[in-house]
């Protein structure tokens, strides 16, 4: 499991390069038309660093109700059935003796499942495997990057959230700097006194960012989303919201 | 600003390697003989990847108090002495038009202080430059990785914390995942129920990784610890706590 960075090819480290370089089968779960640049982005990486006799093999990410009523069941059975068919891509084309690789996008440890479907795949125990994670660089990282702030401030914590919760629970006790992922609902809105550090398409040609006092941003930052989502059929973007001192 | 990484040398982004290669001058600021392993390691990477002409320029990392009574001052006041330190190996060393490089353990977003050293310096007006910030695989991004874990689980947050918060507020409110930093009083034995992910050297040959139930392993920890730090003079480590479900 490769995580190969935030969007920028050159993010790639030379661990993940070199592990490209091992590989024998290349696993691409395809999420559909809308995150194609996604794609061609690992296609380019295969590219440049992967071996002449590399293969890959292509199957059909299933699809999941985004809007669910029971969010972490819809998340366990959608992840329940990538892991089949993820089960059934590996004991159909990887051989003996091969290795196979998954690009991950960002860092694997951060909101991605695919190392909880390999572990639900061993798990199962028909198809056996020894895997190895290549930590990537995350969003997050490059969205601190690109605003050049510290994600905490002095000897303090700070948590990482997701859109939904930041909605339905407020903004999180004990801490004064929330970083949110996954936001479908642009949760930010409710906390018109915090800073707000936006990024979308990190890394890549078409990354966005702005950053000020919610109050002020929000409208910018909502038009700015509405219309890259619509010109680009997709948009992934992530934010810290920060409490003034 | 450069993320070099947690410390293994292929952690490197290609970006890293590339800003390396444009950089005149190089600014290392001396931690003493005990981390003398982790300066070897920037310089093996300027070696590989810098120019020729490349220079470097050693300064001497002010002293601090590491267990202060007032740490916020105490991190303010060690932070300013440092911002004088190296606004004076800028405004000597580094001429009009060169580019010069920090390179930075981990991520330079994740409790570093580089970023706030340098606006510390543009805020006094007398040394002018541009910085741009690349982004590194930080030691958390590295601990997740080896212990082949999701920072997350399923739509949760978590909080990355302190030692010492950890110890002087316990266990924090609202998350079941905490990733503890800068911990040198091992506050995760008040904990005994948490699973732990505990990681030293991360990324180097010296790794040390342990895992299991606070009150299971948290003697092999301390002990592991305990003599590693002895054994090379100074210990880097990390540990995410888990509350089973």
């Amino acid at each position: 499991m490769i995580g190969i960075g935030a969007g920028d090819p050159d993010q790639l480290s030379l661990q993940a390069a070199k592990a490209i370089g091992r590989t024998d089968l290349f696993f691409v779960l395809d999420k559909g038309a809308a995150k194609e640049s996604m794609v061609e982005l690992r296609r380019r990486m295969m590219k440049a660093y992967g071996r002449p006799s590399r293969r890959v093999v292509e199957g059909r990410d299933p699809d999941r109700d985004r809007t669910p009523a029971d969010y972490q069941g819809t998340i366990a059975d959608w992840r329940h059935r990538r892991s089949e068919v993820t089960e059934a891509l590996i004991s159909e084309h990887l051989l003996d003796d091969e290795t196979g690789a998954f690009l991950v996008w960002g860092d694997p440890s951060l909101y991605d499942s695919t190392i909880a479907i390999l572990d639900e795949i061993l798990a199962r125990g028909q198809t056996l495997f020894e895997y190895e994670v290549i930590p990537g660089i995350s969003s997050v990282s490059t969205l601190a990057a690109r605003h050049r702030i510290g994600l905490n401030r002095v000897g303090r914590a700070f948590q990482v959230t997701t859109g939904r919760r930041l909605t339905d629970e407020g903004w999180p006790a004990g801490v004064d700097d929330v970083i949110v992922m996954l936001d479908a609902q642009q949760a930010f809105t409710a906390h018109p006194d915090a800073d707000i550090y936006w990024g979308a398409y990190l890394g890549t040609t078409d990354e966005l960012l702005r950053s000020g006092r919610v109050a002020d941003v929000a409208d910018d930052i909502l038009k700015t989303r509405a219309e890259a989502r619509e010109q680009h059929g997709w948009i992934m973007d992530t934010y810290l919201l920060r409490r003034p001192d």
